[in-house]
């Protein structure tokens, strides 16, 4: 009975035209958000609001039934946000017309105690061969295909890839990559599983080029052993996996329990799976976002040897404390190194790892103890950590990204303390894609969290090591 | 020899008039920004850019000597800019001109190995009787006094008073709070701490009616005894201290001695020693603001029974793993309150601390259910955490918040994954001063420590509690 379905997620990801079962003319309904942003994202496609009522919805004529939808064939995708109980029935009309997907955004199954209608649910998905996200889910943006059927509007491209159970997380990752100016690739909102889960959203994105790192959020595995294979295949197609799983405490586990009904095992459990296959195990929704955007930049950190340079003396501590907890400690100089920074700055720098050029440094001097550093044998990355309102900060460290990069070696940036210079210099950082944290813990932990997975070693195969 | 000194810093924190020492015409020079900020600050005594070179500096007559400064008695305070060698010696005439505070943000004393010069400059404030802060510091933000003697420029009258080994960290928080809109009380970069240090500071701002809590970021202290007996007083005044202390690692202990050579004795004896005088110690920097900030909004969440209301499952269950680390779990509801809560919210909402509104969630319903957690018996803190972009929530917040005051209860605010409704709403919220965090943890972490810190009973006296 069940049909065969495709691994092949492009139904989903890249369809050629979408329609919203459910659209709303009222603003603050999500049949009206969803069809909004969908229009406002600049999906080329053409896209189809349904609603019995007829009429007109943000200037598009709305179709009054799914059985009155162009095709079959024509419309890939649906988006579908209308009460749980009629949502069986439409996937049936949907796979008439030649619809592939839905998104399914409705609530009110499983997760509402009403699991005879997610069983029914499921029994349709089966029978109709559709593939679905959902139900009970926030949408999925692809920017690759400029669609964004979820909320809030999502629209910049970039190297990040998220795949939550929680729509909040999901939306949190991606908005403050919006706002660092560097986007998404997609960003897909689970909900029940119905169909689709974290290990197929993971197959995906280890196929599509447009990813380099993949932020989840996952209260319980789906599967188990699916997740572990997919999760080593986007590994070993040098991609990495950063994963937050809540649940480390009794009421923590109490409440994911009621959340999403999927907990099991525990925290510590998880974390040496992720281990196994690769990922890593992140302790906050900060270091979700951090860690993913680290790689988006550097990849792993790819060579031992942290050095941190700063005018901020406190911060470097901060930093050096930090990364050596989460077992990255900055590195030794050598002697050699120590002396020609001693003839290079001012006598009173104090010359160490961390490297403290002292409140008074300007930018040539960060430019001149950086160069000197990523000279060296024993360091592969820098950290500069701007600790005060330094003008040209943005315009040295993307000079010295392009030399370190010829040395195949790489730098970061930290900026705090630094007032109204700080905002523009972090600004003009982020318009110049350089890697720039707002504090010295943040920093730390994430390159030390991202270098910690591009160093593990899989043992299935060789050649996934950059 | 030594002049007896007061405890009194009014000379410091509530000057008549100014001078900088070592003023400068080039922008860039710390002697024209520390200037430029007094001016700028709005600083409404005279001001005397001191240099021989005399002429005119953004638009002030310079006074080309010391001894040329009115007076003598018309000048408190001078900041000074110049070499450290001639320091000493500019001490002595600022004495004779009767100022009775300088704030030497001057290096190249002990910190640069020039351990003679900091003797004579010791020397010279022991004679003098001069009040110091410093030398090699960031300098002294005085708000309610509209002094800005130091960089960023920090204007922001608020409830938090900043004292740090680390311009650096001092800025950041004192940046921070502008941004939020609420501000400091008081900024002190301690610097090398030649005559003026963390407990003379702490002892000031345990008597200033602007300040509820201090944020304290320390290598090492000064002197153990006089911090314990300061930080007690603060404490028993009601008022609280949250200090950063780093050197957790052999790295970061290491760089510490490299920049203040003050570190002494274990992270966990200092955390111990914390605990002793009711004062809290907290791992980074956020959580240095995140705490300072919710003891000025809340002092101590004064009851236990913390409860979470949500938009988002995901990270309620984020914020009660949180919580439950660092010491305050989640409530039990007592099982009338689950009943009401049913009765009162739509079937699909999931009851319980945390209690999940789902993501179809909007202002009202936050409302509902936050009164209704609010009146019972077993919640004192209602964390509302919006996890979507939910327009209304600072307003109803706002409202809640009054609602709570009358019955000794108190509420916090999240918002997080909610696009630009979120931006504008935490606008509102901050103009309204609502406490508000930007992720579950900071959040929740925040609640916990400050509640730690609030329960503490000092066992030399009674009568600091609320």
């Amino acid at each position: 009975m069940t049909l065969s379905k495709t691994a092949d997620l492009n139904c989903l990801f890249e369809p050629r035209a979408v329609a919203v079962i459910g659209a709303s003319g009222a603003p603050g309904k999500t049949g009206h958000t969803i069809l909004k942003n969908i229009i406002d994202g600049g999906f080329p496609g053409a896209v189809y609001p349904v609603n019995p009522r007829g009429g007109e919805i943000l200037g598009r004529p709305v179709v009054t039934s799914v059985s009155e939808l162009p095709g079959p064939g024509e419309v890939d995708l649906a988006v579908v946000v209308i009460p749980a109980a009629a949502v069986p029935g439409a996937l049936f009309e949907l796979a008439e017309r030649g619809v592939k997907a839905a998104i399914i955004i409705s609530g009110g199954f499983r997760e509402a105690g009403n699991d005879a209608l997610e069983v029914e649910l499921n029994t349709a998905i089966a029978k109709t061969g559709l593939r679905v996200i959902g139900p009970n889910c926030q949408g999925v943006v692809a920017t690759g295909a400029r669609l964004c059927a979820s909320w809030p509007l999502t629209t910049r491209k970039g190297p990040i890839a998220v795949i939550s159970q929680s729509g909040t997380v999901a939306a949190a990752v991606a908005g403050w990559a919006e706002g660092e100016g560097f986007g998404v690739s997609g960003v897909v909102s689970l909900g029940n599983r119905a169909d689709l889960d974290e290990a197929d959203l993971i197959a995906h994105f280890s196929r599509d080029p447009g990813t380099a790192a993949v932020a989840l959020y996952v209260e319980g595995l789906a599967d188990g052993r699916r997740f572990m294979a997919a999760a080593r295949a986007l590994r070993q197609s040098g991609k990495a996996l950063f994963v937050l799983r809540p649940g480390r405490t009794a009421r923590g586990i109490e409440a994911a329990q009621s959340h999403t009904k999927s907990m099991a095992g525990s925290y510590q459990v998880f974390v040496g799976v992720a281990r196994q296959v690769g990922a890593v195990s992140v302790p906050d929704l900060d270091t979700l976002f951090d860690t993913a955007k680290t790689w988006s930049y550097l990849r792993g950190p790819s060579r031992p040897g942290l050095a941190v340079v700063t005018s901020s003396g406190g911060s470097a501590i901060l930093a050096a404390d930090t990364a050596e907890e989460a077992g990255y400690p900055l590195a030794d100089l050598a002697s050699a190194t120590a002396a020609s920074l001693k003839a290079a700055l001012p006598p009173h720098c104090v010359i160490g790892n961390p490297l403290d050029l002292t409140g008074d440094a300007d930018a040539p001097r960060f430019e001149t103890a950086a160069r000197l550093l990523l000279g060296t044998r024993e360091v592969g990355v820098v950290l500069a950590i701007f600790g005060d309102p330094i003008p040209g900060a943005a315009e040295t460290m993307t000079r010295l990204r392009g030399e370190a990069e010829a040395a195949g070696k790489q730098i970061a940036c930290c900026y705090v303390g630094g007032g109204e210079t700080e905002k523009s210099e972090v600004g003009l950082m982020w318009a110049q894609g350089l890697l720039v944290f707002p504090t010295p813990e943040r920093a730390a932990r994430a390159l030390a969290l991202a270098r910690q997975l591009g160093r593990r070693q899989l043992p299935a195969r060789k050649g996934d090591r950059r």
